[in-house]
């Protein structure tokens, strides 16, 4: 396979469907391979793949139409972001290795800061310092929280001017490997519990390794949510992440109801968790019949 | 995609390296995407795909170099089998229907009966009368079984001789949907146990529609296994038939060690089994990220 990037580009829209497709429709010269947007959250995972500069040049097109069309100041949602265009994460496909996504996400960001006015911070792979690799830690205060953030000498960002943009917030640019986002719906309404559960799956409060993870509400359906980011999943695989959300919600007497993979996900990890749950010895990514009559042409 | 027909010729030789490695090199012009060999069954499913007239040829000229390589009054193995060329079975796959891989599946029949003077009968959707259609009643009776059967008005051959090869015995050819092959070993040696829940799990004696079974032995194992041949896997999933099988087994304090796909299984057996035990919502086919890649080329 050709040397590609991935981009999936968080932008916080995901309520209006004409602001949705405007933003999206911005990405032209590349492969748009999802679209991917929630209520509740008021977010658009918009997933695009191609050859770098063209994923580099579709990626400031799609961050300057979101800037266009989203005021901040009026955005609500349960998913935590400070911007409009929220998180550019660029990543290597096929044979590209992580150096090109990390420089394609530097020379991004510069634009996003340079000709959009807009504070970047680089993060995972291409931060510049160990404190900003974590989204979760360039994120905290979210929007609201920008103006104090904005003025501490240790979060200057990276790109762009070190205060707020009047609508567009801040956003966060970088580079990492494929990240898988799994959310598990779980039948109860009851929020603490949710957020209980992500406490305990999540790496840093004491879960498995790779997993980040939030407790949110679907107001629609009456129920809360565990909303998940496993960010290696080549070695936290889904299997385990739910398999530890089962045991935890057991606890409780909550059952899982449902979940859900937002955007896409790679072959081999979905084969990893049927490996698990059939007990299949020995099974190649091969013999799936679609793999290898494409794999080869 | 083009019109394709898979072939997942089943031969009689799963021990001999050079045997095997002679008899799937027979088949030219076409895609071989798999060869699986048995030692315990003594058997070898060799998958391969491409055009229908170019599968005719490549089946046809497999089935003679495992006629002249096999001798089955030495074939000892704990598959049933009839012949050096057990099964030939033609699957539609892309854009190719079900008349396509019968039409093959005629012509085929009849040059393995004329030219290698082969008795051979039609089966599955290729079937000459309802009796035929399954594989288990045409082969019934083994090679051994083969000049009793042959002689018998009702089983005359579609094509070929009405008495046996002197070393091939018959080969049974047919067209059908796509088949997944699935083993089950379990934690025990005792042979019964296996052939209960066979019993258990087959369609036939009170099981799962679309589910053949049979008990086997792996000697080398010192386990014994269930080995099924699902033959509707898109209404009967895989994870239906593992589950039944657990609960079958569970009876007798006996656990799954183990399972195997032989062979190719498509796409979307496997995500429907992914749906089930990760409780997907809403998951489609076209998020697997190689799917989009390559499905759009």
């Amino acid at each position: 396979m050709a040397k590609l990037l991935e981009c999936a580009l968080n932008f916080s829209e995901g309520r209006r469907e004409g602001v949705i497709n405007d933003v999206a429709g911005a990405a032209q010269g590349v492969r748009v391979l999802d679209v991917s947007s929630d209520e509740d959250h008021n977010r658009t995972v918009l997933t695009f793949v191609g050859l770098p500069e063209a994923v580099a040049e579709a990626a400031f097109d799609v961050s300057a139409k979101a800037v266009e069309l989203i005021d901040m100041n009026r955005h609500r949602g349960e998913h935590p972001r400070m911007g409009a265009v929220d998180v550019v994460p660029f990543v290597p496909v096929g044979e590209a290795r992580m150096e090109e996504a990390i420089a394609t996400a530097r020379r991004v960001g510069q634009r996003l800061g340079e000709e959009l006015g807009i504070p970047v911070y680089l993060y995972e792979e291409a931060a510049t310092c160990p404190e900003r690799r974590n989204l979760a830690d360039v994120r905290r205060g979210q929007y609201e929280g920008l103006p104090e953030k904005l003025a501490a000498p240790e979060w200057k960002p990276d790109f762009g001017p070190d205060h707020p943009h009047p609508t567009a917030g801040a956003t966060a640019v970088g580079a990492r490997i494929y990240l898988v986002a799994y959310n598990v719906n779980l039948g109860t309404s009851q929020m603490e519990i949710a957020k209980a559960i992500a406490r305990a799956v999540r790496a840093r409060t004491g879960g498995l390794r790779n997993v980040k993870a939030l407790g949110v509400t679907l107001k629609e359906r009456n129920l809360v949510q565990v909303t998940m980011n496993v960010v290696d999943p080549f070695h936290t695989p889904l299997y385990r992440v739910m398999e530890l959300v089962r045991t935890e919600s057991a606890r409780y007497g909550v059952p899982v109801v449902g979940s859900e993979i937002v955007g896409l996900v790679p072959l081999s990890v979905i084969l990893d968790s049927v490996r698990y749950y059939l007990q299949l010895e020995d099974f190649g990514d091969d013999q799936v019949l679609e793999a290898r009559l494409w794999g080869e042409q």
